[in-house]
């Protein structure tokens, strides 16, 4: 097959790339760091997409959609978003090609410029709270819940797969309220929705906290972050919500009539996840024979495989494999059938270890005079011969014990790798040899955060939601600290 | 409310325009031609997209994901698609933003020009077929059938919500195939679901057909499409379907290996629909009181609305309703219980009709003494007083009823509006007076097209699928014709 992967341990880099291109879930398209979602890979992130859209909408929240192209001018006027966005801003110009008249073929129209130029949206804030003042007269109209699944763009100079694309696609919340606590509500609430997401679905421990003031998200006044850790040792920001006070409401002029009749600018959060998601989930739980998918999110839950050397034993064992089948895909089991007389059993099994799907399931013709199949987990490679009148409760019960078992894996992982230490010698011998999340004192000011960055190029993950008053002295600088923070090498 | 509307025969062009507002499907943006699609019409969307997508799996159809920007080179490959699509395509030239030195504030930075620049695809084929050239090597990795959901965006002039925008929501899928005859099959195949989705979910009639050469989309051989009928006596092209040949495969380099080891160029389709079938239900079978949606697409299928004088009363028929709506919302209708305290029960009635919510419940005292509700129709407006026992039964049999009476009505009134004519004098009466689809004989010349369309703006629909063999005379240039074609001024 060709498809012998690179280990994690000799190139834990390379093994991603390699096992996100060979499981087919994504490529590298001829535009400069933009992918093409495969079908496999799509499958996956339509899995994800179905739950958030449930939980979002049990929240309250509804889907719309909004301009792909911002206005230049709408973009300025919130003056720390634009900052933290410019850099990386495709702008459309111009409307129109021509033939060239030299000869040149297809050519860019001058007489086809734009009188203002256009940015493709590498998030909506400022479009969306430009509807947000027609939208919101009275204290009726909220609060406004409202989500959008879209494509966005950022020009990244590095990209990788999933992790750091130019284009990705992603889902984000925009919401307003009549208060400032209930927009800090929203906001907490979908971190919280996150983290069941990560954790239920995902099958991917995270640390919920928030941002720094350094790490916020630009525009926000308060940034809420799930933080996961890899197999390597680095952490992932896996979704962040933001609480934005009354920054675009200000920029946009979007102001509400209270039940007293007074005017008074309205409360925002913005909270988005995106196909990032995708390169966590590979990074969470793979390993050196391809991917290892969560029950809950895999396209494929088990895969059936003839083993046959006869034309006339595989039409029996077709016959008694669709009998089984049934009553699996009855009860929402996703199945697949491989009998393809194109590729060999063992190709076969080497192909969907490396999709990772979750359960396998053998028969041969031994088994038709037995009434047996050999079933066998992805994760733990673990074989059973099991009885035929067994297969559906035993492939539910395995199922549902796959998707805790690889959380509690994750999870025992996690928590190895969260090391407390109270020297900047230790902080750094651990950043260096074990990696994973350290947790340290910090004094609370971005100057010795950017020094401590430069120093060791880990960064404030999360000043995280359950940590404990324990006074302290800071790592780098000695100076006094109210509680420890979570620091990490991050993606 | 200020929401009454323009009526119908007053303006049927400002009718649409204003129910699309005043129903909050959608409204113009600040970005010229580009809608924003609110949550109510992007509801009825959602549920188009789902129906569509299970009718794309079941018919052996994988979702993936292609980049937004296409280099120009690529897009220039196929030389009558990018002649079809140059002049209204958006061009990216830049991907940085600055803050000016002479304080003009955030300008786009002349030193991040792209050494190529970048087109924001009005359709994917270029893109998709460079992929292609790598997934298909032999025949056994054939038929590659893909749909992809996505957002395109075309420069046009003259945008009218929904019907006719810059950017618009749609699906596209687009296959490859081994041979001639499989592939023309799959286009009709497509053609096929998109006519039984419109008629069977959106309650809309149709015609199908194939485009004449004219009219064919830019790069095509054959465009398959269903042709509607609006409530004006305009017909609106609802879906297309192409077979490609082997056109972009060639310009695209894209061959396989045959089971007999030969290089063979694969042969393509590509189809869609987009967010303009929005448009065509809304004109389908929406009234002057508002819209009137098909319970099969309506987000909401039954309101319930309380009516009483004392908080007494509205308890006890908030406490009844939610035991009748539990049944409901169990078997999958979906219900929405309006017991706000903000609003009249006679605004909410007009509010709900307004936005075609098929049934309606009214509860008052007297019921709830009674056992009884009142259920109104939205289509016919024909109200019943029914015992509170027949709730189930009565509400998805009218739901039933509901959905193909629309159907038969539009069906009925289409049928009205084809006229069979002979002359030309009559062709340019008929669609003067009763407008609608004009059956004439045609000498199958595209000059002869082009001058019906200068003379008359209708424009050649379908050479319809069902056409029987009639041989007659064209009616303008009486040249020998040997069947029937449908003509029609045109969305």
């Amino acid at each position: 097959m060709g498809k012998k992967l690179t280990k994690r341990e000799e190139d834990y880099s390379k093994w991603y790339n390699e096992l996100v291109v060979k499981a087919d879930l994504a490529e590298n398209s001829g535009v400069r760091g933009m992918m093409v979602i495969k079908p496999y890979g799509y499958a996956i992130w339509e899995k994800m997409q179905a739950e958030l859209d449930r939980m979002f909408k049990e929240t309250g929240h509804e889907n719309a959609y909004f301009p792909l192209l911002i206005p230049k001018s709408y973009f300025s006027k919130e003056a720390s978003h634009v900052d933290g966005f410019a850099k990386e801003c495709a702008v459309v110009t111009h409307y129109r090609l021509k033939n060239d008249e030299d000869g040149k073929g297809i050519v860019v129209d001058e007489n086809a410029k734009l009188e203002e130029e256009l940015i493709i949206r590498p998030t909506s804030e400022t479009i969306i709270w430009d509807s947000y003042r027609k939208w919101i007269q009275s204290y009726r109209d909220l609060p406004l819940l409202i989500n959008q699944w879209a494509n966005v763009l950022r020009w990244e100079m590095r990209t990788r797969l999933f992790l750091r694309t130019a284009e990705f696609l992603w889902q984000e919340g925009h919401t307003a309220h009549a208060t400032e606590s209930e927009a800090i509500e929203e906001a907490q609430k979908m971190q919280g929705v996150y983290a069941d997401f990560a954790e239920k679905f995902m099958a991917m421990p995270v640390i919920r906290g928030t941002k720094t003031e350094s790490e916020r998200f630009a525009g926000a006044l308060d940034t809420y972050t799930i933080e996961a850790m890899m197999q390597d040792g680095k952490a992932l920001q896996a979704g962040t919500s933001h609480f934005l006070g009354q920054n675009f409401a200000k920029a946009f002029d979007v102001k509400y009539t209270t039940k007293e009749g007074k005017q008074e600018y309205v409360w925002a959060t913005s909270w988005g996840v995106s196909t990032r998601l995708m390169g966590a989930l590979v990074m969470s739980h793979s390993d050196d024979d391809g991917l290892v998918l969560p029950p809950k999110l895999a396209p494929i839950q088990l895969v059936v495989v003839p083993i046959y050397k006869s034309a006339e034993q595989l039409e029996m064992i077709d016959k008694r494999v669709e009998e089984l089948i049934k009553p699996l895909r009855a009860i929402g089991i996703s199945v697949k059938y491989d009998n393809r007389t194109t590729y060999k059993p063992g190709w076969k099994f080497a192909e969907y270890e490396l999709k990772g799907v979750p359960l396998r399931i053998a028969m041969g013709p031994r088994d038709l005079d037995n009434g047996t199949v050999e079933l066998a987990r992805r994760d733990t490679k673990e074989k059973q011969i099991i009885s035929q009148d067994d297969i559906t409760e035993k492939v539910t019960q395995l199922l549902e014990e796959i998707q805790n078992s690889l959380f509690d894996k994750a999870l025992s992982f996690r928590d190895d790798l969260i090391t407390s230490v109270d020297s900047f010698e230790q902080f750094k011998e651990v950043l260096e040899s074990k990696g994973g999340f350290v947790s340290a004192h910090w004094d609370g000011s971005s100057e010795t955060e950017e020094k401590i960055k430069t120093l060791t190029k880990a960064t404030i993950r999360c000043i995280p939601l359950d940590a404990s008053e324990e006074p302290g002295l800071c790592v780098l600088t000695g100076n006094p600290s109210l509680r420890r923070v979570i620091f990490a090498k991050a993606y």
